[in-house]
């Protein structure tokens, strides 16, 4: 078994691409620590036209009931089914592990996506918020966003990168991308030894829901994000705090009814551009303290006992 | 005759666009300085599919041999003939200036693109840097780049304005897209009242040529914009200052070889996403001081005389 990485799953994401192709052409940009890895574009179609996809989003078509429609011969669909066959558990050269690398026009930092409470993925994030101190996006519990790539394989997250703009390389973008890569496969390979050790605790920003942007009964766009809250990424809202800045002047605010949790409220992907087709402004989450479980390191280091070494 | 205010000529540049619909929509955002203005979204089919263009980019779509070449139905000839037919100098609704609002990749902030040395462009650039402080870029003499809107209007520049990510509205993009065609609308108004001034001198960025990313001899991308680099637009280059960082970790710098010219060489447009395809990684500019003319101003003068007030 290996560790797949995946790069330019979305086709205008390019920092990701660049970095392996640095690692191909450029003679090992990445340290694997001593981990077999197979290298991928997830999109080699939509990567040299410069768009995210071509039909539909490859990252949300991984779903069981996407996959197992024959009658769906949509080109996203095609390649997620391509990608499975290859290095699926199942395929014909496996891998345990998958790495899928994401770039954001939102300033997200250098930050990771997990989806679901899978016991390997939260001890995989939780050794990597110990060592970089990344924040973590717990994907979860929404119906209208689902089949994403890493959900098929037994464990995986996603590095997500920004801002930078689509299309556009970034040399500290492909730089914060290399170190937060360098040091999943440094996890995987202390996991794999038996030597990794979690902390008591790990910090996570449990999705909630989204917000569009504020529209007419027409459903014409009527505001856009405030000033005040473009780039204030992982930052707790206050109530009154503002969130739309509408075509008047006028000004729409957070509320406590937008989101009644006890914990603070924080947006993610606030203005990410691929996301305004999807109706979505920015997501907001509930910053959550979890205690980590010996569980999870259980479950990962049973996961990746299977990986084998760089030849 | 009228001013007319293009926002949207290219589809993903998004923040125009958006100041339009506060007008049209938030009753009046734009300070008209008394002036009758007809705005206009230059390619609606792109903005609305949220790409640059569809077969070609309208920007270059507007030089003489294209527009005349009946056999040419390329979707953006067409629109650069609608657009002149509609408001061009012997339009139905004829404009003497046009002012072309566009965004960048690039951090640019808050710039001036003229074309050409037209004395009234001269003017009305030379009056906005001395009221605001704008960078001008003179873009002349580069036959690869040619057919740009403003040039089939006797007067008109382009205010180009970022970074920001194509697809991204950002406020302070729209804010400051807003303050500089209200200052240019105060100018014309200014001008149109016989009570112009122009500075003494006024600084121009003149276009030297481009430089694209280095390439292997099969035209395969080698290296990205170094980080030393990004974000340096307007900046002198000195000799030895990096350019670009290649796959294997190696720079290319900047030599005096590449613009043997008496004044400070500076970058522009460094990483705009939509110059790719064109194979500009950045273009060299020589920072010139000029002396005014009063010729210039006489010429700005004498174009909008005729200039109708907003009803």
């Amino acid at each position: 078994m290996t560790v797949l990485v995946v790069a330019g799953t979305h086709g205008n994401e390019v920092n990701a691409p660049w970095l392996l192709e640095c690692q191909e052409r450029g003679g090992g940009a990445i340290d694997q620590h001593g981990l077999a890895v197979r290298y991928l574009i997830g999109h080699p179609e939509a990567l040299a036209a410069g768009r995210r996809y071509g039909d539909r989003d490859l990252n949300r078509s991984f779903s069981p009931l996407l996959l197992q429609d024959q009658a769906c011969l949509d080109r996203e669909v095609i390649r997620a089914r391509e990608l499975l066959a290859l290095h699926g558990p199942d395929g014909c050269d496996p891998a345990a592990v998958a790495i899928d690398l994401h770039s954001t026009t939102a300033a997200m930092g250098n930050s990771l996506v997990v989806y679901g409470r899978r016991p390997a993925d939260l001890a995989l994030a939780a050794a990597l918020q110990d060592r970089l101190g990344l924040p973590i996006y717990l994907h979860e519990g929404d119906p209208a966003q689902t089949g994403y790539l890493v959900e098929c394989w037994p464990c995986g997250l996603v590095i997500e990168v920004g801002p930078v703009p689509q299309g556009v390389v970034r040399a500290a973008i492909v730089e914060q991308t290399r170190l937060a890569l360098e040091e999943t496969l440094a996890v995987l390979a202390a996991a794999r030894q038996g030597r990794l050790r979690l902390p008591t605790h790990l910090v996570v920003h449990r999705h909630l829901g989204s917000l569009d942007l504020p529209r007419s009964a027409e459903g014409r766009v009527r505001g856009i994000v405030h000033p005040s809250l473009q780039d204030r990424d992982w930052r707790p809202l206050q109530p009154g705090d503002p969130l739309f800045l509408l075509e008047d002047g006028s000004r729409v605010s957070y509320t406590n009814e937008l989101a009644a949790v006890p914990g603070p409220v924080c947006p993610v992907f606030i203005n990410e551009a691929a996301y305004r087709e999807k109706g979505i402004a920015l997501s907001l989450t509930e910053r959550q303290r979890l205690p980590c479980s010996p569980d999870w390191i259980a479950a990962l280091q049973s996961l990746v006992a299977g990986l084998v070494a760089d030849a």
